[in-house]
């Protein structure tokens, strides 16, 4: 089980998953992370703040980028160097999350490969953008 | 319950977090992002590779670090705008990790505040290095 | 605590176990499984399907039954030798499945009892069908 | 996202998903699925059993195949419609599961595909035996 080598890969490869961000998930993440932050579990405070509502925890998102990474592209023996994130905009109870990821660059003397990595909800919305860096698994 | 403000807020101030890393937290984390990645979850394919046994998801220590922008500092309140994470070391089942946050730079016009963001384990060695960017939260 | 010997048991003696299926039990089920097949965890494309709405795994239900046999009949020191599967309809978030189980035939001989295994939703459709084999546990 | 169709699958192909047992992974099962037996959350009892220790349901590593089906072959798409388990080794805390799908037979009038289905641990012990009968998706 191994992902792709530098060697396979090629500039505008690309890769995503998508999942409808539940409840559960955010207050499962909250628990794990310890991000108890009243904007995802107080409904009550979340409801006067700017987004109206409790939201999801933007590196919530982010993980979904890292299973795309860790899974697909360039998938299983990766190592994860860099990651750069903007939030751009909310992700509420219910939103389905895109997460894709793109070859950029392939740098093979470093052998490190640069990625575009972006989350997008159900109205093609751009909630996460950023680059990752990576070193793609080695042949076997 | 409201964060700092940007007033209260001096460079070098700092705050931290610490969780031991359990097993679960892992296998929570790549359930709720889809990261099955078999370093996180396959022991036998884990004692094959370069860290020889399986090891966390290096989002799950970044969401430490939002912990401690969400809870601390700045607290509640805060919008989070960027996070930049360069992952150093692996974090193995039972690693304790400590997130720290410190304020670096404050920018009182453009109402932002740059933190330094980092993961030590229990060995005092660095895993996870990094910056965010940050709106703390306006007066009430 | 000991559940029904085979000398305690007749054919038509039966015991259920009732739940509403939450999004949660989906979505902890998914990350257990590894089973994150977006008819499962992706409201937009589920919403597409035939079935119109993310649906339960079909071993989610079928987990009731295993739960009927350990706990109540035989319960516990069962041995779960086979249980046969069909799933006939969709489990959607919010039905109540009663799993419902019932001595068929008892072969004292081989120490194996046969069970009628099913579930229902709310509507009383049945979702699933099937047989399973036990040992029931012996006399202490 | 759609699997593969019946038209692209032959007999012989095969795929399949490995994960380590947690603890965690039988607590959740056991909560979300209503089993709390004693075998498999009640360590004192479990030690006086024939198996020594808590052992997994049988329905965790039933999971494991259905993760296959759904995620790889046949894939997302896929209407599962049978599925026979025959248990046939215990499964404990930490052993690592190889589920195994392997296409047996195609009848191309009837729409349905016969899986070969089985988990094995670590040791190579077949632990789960059985077949599915399934429906591939349809062209798109």
């Amino acid at each position: 089980m191994t992902g792709k080598t530098i060697e396979e890969l090629n500039p505008g490869d690309s890769a995503h998953f998508t999942k409808t961000v539940s409840e559960s998930d955010i207050y499962l993440y909250a628990g794990i992370s310890g991000d108890l932050n009243p904007a995802h579990i107080d409904h009550e405070y979340a409801s006067n703040t700017f987004f109206k509502a409790r939201i999801a925890h933007g590196m919530l998102s982010a993980g979904f980028i890292s299973a795309v990474i860790g899974m697909k592209l360039p998938g299983p023996g990766t190592i994860y160097r860099e990651q750069n994130l903007k939030f751009l905009a909310p992700v509420h109870i219910g939103d389905t999350i895109s997460a894709t990821v793109e070859v950029l660059e392939i740098d093979p003397e470093r052998k490190i490969v640069t990625l575009a990595t972006r989350c997008f909800n159900q109205d093609k919305t751009l909630v996460l953008d950023g680059t990752a860096l990576v070193n793609p698994p080695r042949k076997r």
